[in-house]
């Protein structure tokens, strides 16, 4: 769930009784159910012209990175397809059920409009795990994580189908890891938001940051700034503490350490091992609730 | 639910395993829980310059009205809005909560997004009662009938502000009522939604139907036909078998029969009592999923 405004700051967060509401990247109910929504719209999140068929795998795989980043598994989805003239709906809701039906999600619903522009809003809801991952429970000491390496997503398309982190997110919450988001909006944002939820200090080390391949150019100084910023990676961003680190390292998931939470509130990276620490700003988009 | 097209067709219906799916007001997951997904769309089903106060109310109404159809409580709400430069989405997301409150609904999350045309989509959630009411569970011999008045709901505004039948809706599904609709989209398209999901066909009396002062003119004809067609009622729609029913005339909410389930698939209807039956057209919108 994202929002690209300020406008949301007058809503309570964690606002559910007995459960988790706006400011986390899923909102979980006393039952423990995951619910999450995210929209797509055409000409700002995706092109007239693209294929309906990716677009729907698109738009379920950002809903089902929001469920990986509670650790959950998602069971059951509902749309709301508004629709202009020209696009293909009826090959967009197949492509949509096909996709649902690859991840073990079950379309039960939703309605159908007629809209000047196509809108596309998906609802997944989810099951948690032993317990729920959110972005408000890291604490001093604890060591600062990813699941696999950031950047350039938009260079060959990546962007298009981002891969859900749905086993590493259960496999984490099942280890333990209790602080954990997706890293929708780029990494810079992301260190902020943990940081802010859980009122501590970030620091990043740059030169741990894993660079995906796709980053631009040899430049290091401008693969990172790909990395804290491109966005769309939807790779999973935690924090440990260090004895739960110490096991988690030899599992079964590549994890790359990048940093450490700190005591205080500023979110800080620094360029060369030893450099100078500096305050990370907060590019990309921060627009959680 | 609903859509406004017939792209929809391909969608198995009832596709919840344990559960009920697409088909009917909202879909029932196998553990109870009832979800339902409307959206609303600027300069389609509000004014670009309406009161945001009033489309938040709305859109949370016809939400409510299909937890209502299901016998259900409303519990939580997720909002995904699709704004256009100009829209007050602090206005409106402000009265969203406080019509959230006043029905005891939490909204718990949602998406916002920039969008050339504001597009507001509510996902509600609630919990189903002793069972769950669906349109497919009429039977021959059963009487139809509806919890109020019909048609003009345009004439002064009425639409804008429909009131959801959540208390009535509980109290049939505790009274044993199986089978149940709202009228979103007029009694007409009602009438066919039941007699095709249930396999029956339906006599309606025209004389019977209950007729909201809103509707136009002197003229009765043209009353019966508001009623038929002019939809946005919210009021709901159900059959009872005979027995069933003579207790439901007693109780605490006015009830009207209007009709009987027949064998066959006719849905029929006179304008006078001992009048000739005649074929019902599906005016208004049928378009539910």
């Amino acid at each position: 769930m994202s929002s690209e405004s300020e406008l949301l700051r007058g809503l309570e967060p964690g606002a559910v009784p007995g459960g988790l509401g706006i400011g986390d990247d899923a909102a979980c109910l006393p039952d423990g159910t995951l619910i999450t929504v995210d929209a797509l719209v055409s000409g700002i999140h995706f092109e007239a012209e693209a294929d309906p068929a990716a677009v729907a795998d698109k738009l379920l795989r950002v809903n089902l990175s929001d469920i990986a980043a509670m650790g959950g598994r998602p069971t059951y989805a509902l749309l709301t397809l508004a629709v202009a003239a020209g696009f293909d709906a009826a090959g967009f809701l197949a492509a949509l059920q096909a996709s649902c039906r690859a991840f073990d999600v079950v379309l039960v619903g939703g309605d159908t409009v007629s809209a000047p522009v196509t809108m596309l809003s998906l609802t997944l809801l989810g099951t948690s795990g032993k317990h729920v991952a959110r972005r408000d429970a890291a604490a001093e000491g604890d060591v600062v994580f990813v699941t696999g390496p950031l950047g350039g997503s938009l260079r060959h398309g990546r962007h298009l189908r981002p891969e859900p982190r749905l086993e590493e997110g259960r496999w984490l919450v099942g280890m333990g890891i209790r602080c954990l988001m997706d890293l929708s909006d780029g990494l810079a944002a992301g260190l902020h938001a943990i940081a802010t939820a859980s009122a501590v200090g970030l620091d990043c080390n740059g030169p741990a940051v894993p660079l995906h391949d796709d980053t631009y150019g040899a430049d290091p100084a401008e693969r990172l700034e790909a990395a804290f910023s491109d966005g769309e990676d939807f790779e999973l961003l935690g924090t440990a503490p260090p004895a739960l680190w110490a096991s988690l390292k030899e599992g079964i998931y590549p994890l790359t350490a990048i940093g450490v939470i700190t005591a205080g509130s500023e979110v800080r990276w620094r360029d060369t091992e030893g450099g100078e620490w500096r305050q990370l700003e907060a590019t990309g988009f921060d627009h959680s609730w």
